[in-house]
């Protein structure tokens, strides 16, 4: 159940800020099923669609999932980060990596098909489809953020979620409704990353 | 400048669709920065923004990024797709891939850079911007469709756009205005791509 009401397009793509802490209320079915239809309208090479969507709600599944972030951020992602960020992100990512799976009531982990699409095009195949899925989630008032320490372990998350061998995990995201309102994105002003019609000519 | 009205989330998710046919009309700055804001909204891995845009205008440059993606069509990309594709989507693929870039007065080559993310997180972190970038288009009316082809020469790309070497380019990008109306998108049936807890334990 949602009280959103529709949102102009350009106000939730800007607004999309990552959710890392989240509250108990149970996520319908119903919004799962929005966003996983906003995820599969993304483009993929030769419209393949090579994109396999695991929404797991079983508690012990969800555990499983979540021990492996929690793994890979204990066994070196936290050291690698701590140098590089601000005490303030930091201390969210922690609690993200942490608790984020495990507070969240859904967990989709989101794959790649390397019998559908070649290996070489499932990265641009299928993180398109992730981005539908974390702008359609904000669309609803929902939080979530993608995340890809899991995949660290992929055999093991294989193993957890049953996937066959071509099926490839790519990203674990969390979904659930936020702790807390989401302060506004921050980012570089454009001039830092764009440029015109060639490198170091600034836009 | 643009006549379009703002335009609901869902609605533009739901009906982008891959633009492979451009009209002549000019595309204003401000459109492209309005493109650029989105994209850069997207999230990355420690919000690191490794993402890289050039935007290509310049005639003689569009034709070089044009030349590659036609080269590499034309070097076994069509063969590969031939026997894959719709002969009506391979009619539009073929027509992309020969004009698109040059009918289109934007390219927009997408790059991630090395140096700022990792290599391995930059996949997720710069194909969530070109899905923001795609989308944005579509909201307000522009045609747009995401091509990897000229990435097999990334070397050359490199070349034409002075690119560092640690600046990979990833995507290449037509924007422009649509010749023609775009029909609604074709997409399989979530229950072929949806799975709950488990692998094969159908959505």
């Amino acid at each position: 159940m949602t009280t959103e009401q529709p949102r102009e397009f350009f106000d939730v793509v800007l607004n999309q800020r990552a959710c890392r802490s989240f509250d108990q209320r149970e996520v319908d079915d119903s919004l799962i099923e929005q966003i996983l239809t906003a995820a599969t309208h993304a483009p993929s090479a030769e419209n393949l669609q090579p994109w396999v969507f695991l929404v797991v709600r079983d508690d012990a599944q969800r555990a499983r999932v979540g021990d492996l972030t929690r793994r890979a951020w204990n066994s070196g992602g936290r050291e690698h980060s701590a140098s590089r960020l601000s005490p303030e992100m930091m201390k969210d990512v922690d609690q993200g990596a942490e608790f984020g799976t495990q507070e969240a009531p859904v967990t989709i982990v989101l794959c790649g098909d390397a019998t559908i699409g070649l290996d070489m095009t499932l990265p641009s195949s299928v993180f398109p489809a992730a981005q539908n899925l974390l702008l359609a989630a904000s669309a609803l008032g929902l939080g979530s953020t993608m995340t890809t320490l899991a995949t660290m372990f992929a055999q093991e998350l294989s193993t957890i979620l049953d996937l066959p061998d071509s099926v490839r995990p790519m990203a674990v995201i969390p979904i659930g409704w936020p702790k807390r309102p989401l302060g506004p994105p921050k980012r570089l002003p454009l001039s830092e990353r764009a440029h015109r019609d060639r490198y170091n000519n600034p836009w």
